[in-house]
């Protein structure tokens, strides 16, 4: 980290209270819940008091100060253990908020949610994702730093640490995330890993034997163990973290449901109330009253109360530094600091993706030049597949280890850890993230996208070769039903461009979207020019819009994508047939079915015949279809095969959907 | 390993024209093709040589062999590697099957597909999977050998060797499979890891520093470094890793593209054709005429015919061995090394589901135990929630590195590397493995399902906590898009039993299934007793059924799952004021949609309106319940909060329902 601890400590005598009443605080909540999981709150109240006493230089009255240390406890399920120390620490998680535990509508859900209570960083639970997020969170401050320079990076740097479990150790997600960390020397980042040798199936040792400390070390990370439950042990191990270049693990040996006579060390302490009678007895052995519940007395107050003064200090320090600054350098740090996106110059972006027949990841990867000529604060880059995704921001460098001012990022063929660390990117509240590798591998990292949809985080997917027609990769390659799984993850955007104004469009909405994320989905292969009569923003604001059409029409054909091309061809061969055909293009499904039912009418007139028409999984396209709807896609796997051969075999070339929906009108 | 080469090596400089011809014939495949990956077969053919001339125990003219030892390719883009060594070897590959690579309907598709290519022994290409199939592949010989003791445990017990690449390496999914590997003591697997310092974006050094075999070490691996172009040290590594009693990664330091004067030790020879001058350069360079391509001259056919002579007599003597045993313990050995399913007793199955209101989760366990004592070849477990999802084999103990005789499998906390495993035990064709955590979790083992459905292996998820109703964990563990964007994977289907009958029929259906996967999704909580005329298995065969049913039906109300108990209720209240319901319950929407059409319309009789029920999303049931259907379920995320509460705020309840569809008709 070398970085120094931001303050004298309080010695671990006196924090002594304060550990009781996080503990106490968590037991009583999950008794009064009869739910949660009181076992590891306990065993890590030490390590949260050490850490919010006297490591964490944070602001409980302003918890989103930008240079605040980040604090990720990756094993959400132990939330009781984030909500009893933010209430301590004075955040406003009142003892009202603590009784509400798992209720609904309070502060206190079951695992922590960002956005949701003061003080969260972010939404933990599935196990693994925590530590992605702190790694990204430990980037985006060195990322900032850098490319701020000496004197404002300073003001921009943060620390991050992290609590996790045995379980997000095992899980991928984590290794990914972790080696990516200890590639990019993250020395900022400082991860305590409760080693408490229980799971909820029992000891640890039924299915993990492995040496995590010399694992970490193998991904160059500096590695300690300690006694988890030796207050001045624990904190010369983060003095000694801190002084390493490198990202810190420090594995603590805990006692899990400590002090509880009946089940300390037991996974009955894991997941399930401790039970009314040894509640009593935890709190008869620690000296603590067994009424009232939520009790915390003075002594548990004061080493947070005489922590505030330094924290005020420091916030003011920082405070009066920036406001110090000549106003073109504060202008500076405060644009790295929070993101705001300047109005897109959509013809900018229209004209750079060219005018002639090119395949969509191409076409996407002009478009992003100027978006991030425009938008600063992008930053991101794809799972080893920069030269097939496109997505390299030219004229930057990539982050590396000796310099972080980049923006540029090879995340290594590490689709997960990709997602868990654009999250941490995203949380930072300082940059807006891409990441892209080929659409079959959204499946690589699905964990990761949800969250991010459930944390409403500005996060951009650029997905590449996008149907089976990629041609001769094969099956293992070829998405099927990945268009629609990922449009049914609620709050996220799916946008499938069809020509160089869609992809400008694609990213304007990506950028401009301030509730979620986004995927552009793109071809591998050369898509045809649209002609159609106009293109401003406005044409594609509703998700889709007409693009040809015959007066009166009979059928209506949508289709997206790289088949919109195809389902003009299909029009123009069965308008020569007398058909009158309005042909749709639908770049944003999720958009379109949030327009109002007059709008999507103007789109899909009533009572007019529909046809859709992707290569993909067709039966939730009944639902805009309608019960007599064409579905005209793809429902097996897919083949290896030139695309040419793939198009005759599938009968999806502009004669066959053609003559598909001819024969069914 | 702790086994001896089966038999006494080819020397090395014997092995010059196999390695150039396996190169070559890689290369030439890639350029007549004009798509694939050329310059890793280029640097594996020495491996690949050295392993299938020297070192499997295999029978080319019967792929199938349940002893022979297998070999997985798990950089399944390196697929010329295979198909050229196959050929070489004996398999049904011929030339003009290498000359067909990658073309529609051939034997050589752009990656490896299991049960299409004889001698492929899984599909590959998605990375880090072929690591976690061999892994768990070579549980299965541990499993077997176990299982029949040892005198037939011989018989049984194969090696398994894998290669893999960087890309393999980094995959979170393979880092947890080597550490289920590590912790099992899997000493009959080599994975030779292909260390040629380069990905699609370049030099591995820009995404990826650790020092890979400390961290295998660290998961208790015994591990080598090894210059891959070294034909003796190679053979003395393997020597080596089959005295050690661990699993054994061998790093095998190559150069991507050797020979290539212009591309060798290049990322530009990763993943596209040489170019004709390349390939005559990289030719002439190797001695190795120009023309023809595809040459294969007899001094590189003949280590592969002299060595048939022992893999015959290998073979011969193993036949033998096995028609020599005593009749009861020939059948037993038979029994072990493939799975025949014996009609299970559904009355059986349906009385061990007990006929109280109890969660599907805790009545499925009830009936697996009844499947696991008919079918004893049912092996697997939980990752780490075996107590939650309720998935343990009574009476029988849990596979440990001491002890490989149990049929329960404590995965740990690794969804991911657990997926990657059940298909290799199922690829075994040994056993019908099982894998169980929470429904939401799925979303962390997709890829592994997806593979599991693309290879049609009969693999069981029992995938519990099913819906926003598991209730105070909220949304982070609430499955909302899961159970849709489970059935949209082309192949895998999905059961969602309302009760103890359709538990019982669950189990049947995935146990006698022979072409995919199915998973079992079960409740967290309590469900009523369904109350229906008849519970045959026949009553289920169709996916969905009529549960009760008013005269001249004008609605019908389709439910599954936790949602049927519900929906009986609504109709009762609908029917108290009038109203003439059908309630359908739909156990398995796959199924129902493969019926036929007068099947479904025995069902759902047209011109009846539809009402749809279940809680997730709602948008693919419009293909069920038409333009004009009632569709009830939840499109956004969950929140924490006790299932009571949650049935309220969502509109769930009985009454809620029936005023849903009471306002609706």
């Amino acid at each position: 980290m070398t970085s120094e601890a931001p303050f004298s400590p309080i010695p671990t005598r006196d924090l002594e209270s304060a550990i009781k009443a996080v503990r106490f605080l968590s037991v009583d909540a999950v008794e009064k819940a009869q739910s949660g999981h009181p076992g590891t709150p306990m065993g890590l109240a030490g390590i949260a008091v050490e850490l919010f006493v006297n490591q964490l230089r944070h602001q409980p009255k302003d918890p989103s100060w930008p240079a605040r240390d980040r604090f990720v406890l990756s094993c959400g399920h132990a939330s009781m253990l984030l909500y009893s120390i933010l209430h301590l620490s004075g955040y406003d998680v009142t003892l009202d908020d603590l009784r509400d535990f798992r209720q609904w509508g309070s502060r206190t859900p079951g695992h922590p949610e960002v956005g949701h209570t003061p003080g969260v960083e972010t939404t933990t639970g599935p196990l693994g994702q925590g530590i992605g997020n702190a790694v990204g969170l430990a980037l985006a401050s060195k990322m900032s730093e850098a490319q701020l320079g000496d004197k404002l990076g300073k003001l921009a740097a943060y620390d991050v640490f992290c609590i996790c479990s045995d379980g997000d150790v095992m899980e991928g997600v984590a290794y990914e995330a972790a080696s990516i960390a200890g590639h990019l020397k993250l020395g900022n980042l400082i991860v305590i890993y409760d080693d408490n040798h229980i799971t909820i199936d029992g000891d640890t040792s039924i299915a993990f034997t492995e040496d995590v400390p010399a694992r970490f070390a193998a991904m160059g990370w500096h590695v300690q163990r300690v006694d988890g439950h030796d207050g001045d042990a624990l904190r010369a191990a983060i003095a000694e973290a801190r002084r390493s270049e490198l990202p810190s693990l420090i594995a603590a040996r805990t006692k899990i449901g400590i002090g509880s006579p009946g089940k300390e060390g037991k996974s009955a302490a894991h997941g399930a109330p401790l039970g009314a009678e040894e509640v009593k007895k935890t709190k008869e052995a620690a000296g603590w009253p067994v009424e009232p519940t939520f009790y915390v007395p003075e002594e548990a107050k004061r080493p947070f109360v005489t922590r505030q003064k330094d924290l005020d200090a420091a916030y003011d320090a920082w405070k009066k530094a920036v406001s110090s600054l000549e106003p073109s350098e504060r202008a500076k740090l405060e644009a790295a600091l929070s993101v705001t996106v300047p109005s897109l110059p959509f013809e900018e972006l229209l004209a750079a993706g060219g005018k002639a027949a090119a395949a969509t990841r191409v076409i996407s990867g002009k478009v992003q030049q100027v978006v991030a000529a425009k938008v600063p604060n992008l930053v991101g880059g794809a799972a080893d597949l920069t030269s097939s995704v496109k997505v390299g921001i030219s004229g930057s460098g990539s982050v590396s280890a000796s310099d972080y001012s980049g923006r540029n990022i090879h995340f290594g063929i590490r689709e997960h850890g990709m997602g868990a660390v654009l999250n941490g990117l995203a949380l930072s509240g300082r940059y807006i993230p891409f990441g892209s590798t080929f659409l079959i591998f959204t499946d690589y990292m699905r964990p990761s996208m949800r969250l991010a949809a459930l944390m409403k985080q500005r996060v951009i997917y650029v997905m590449t070769h996008d149907s089976v027609f990629l041609g001769e990769d094969g099956a293992t390659h070829q998405p099927i039903e990945h268009l629609w799984s990922l449009r049914m993850i609620p709050g996220l955007d799916v946008v499938r461009p069809a020509d160089a104004a869609e992809c400008a469009w694609a990213w304007t909405h990506a950028v401009e979207r301030q509730d979620g994320p986004t995927v552009i989905v793109a071809s591998r292969q050369d898509l045809p020019v649209l002609g159609r009569k106009t293109t401003s923003k406005a044409t594609f604001d509703k998700g889709a819009y007409v693009l040809s059409d015959d007066a009166n029409p009979e059928l209506v054909l949508i289709a997206t994508g790289s088949e919109v091309g195809v389902a003009e061809e299909a029009a123009t061969i069965l308008r020569k047939s007398g058909r009158r055909i309005r042909v749709v293009s639908m770049p944003c499904v999720d958009l379109f079915l949030r327009q109002s039912e007059s709008d999507r009418e103007a789109i899909l007139p009533k009572g007019v015949r529909r046809a859709t028409f992707e290569l993909g999984v067709t039966l939730p396209w009944a639902a805009i279809a309608g019960s007599d709807g064409i579905l005209i896609g793809l429902d097996d796997f897919g083949a290896s095969a030139p695309m040419e051969r793939l198009a005759e075999e599938y009968k999806v070339t502009p004669a066959h959907v053609a003559a598909r929906i001819q024969s069914a009108l």
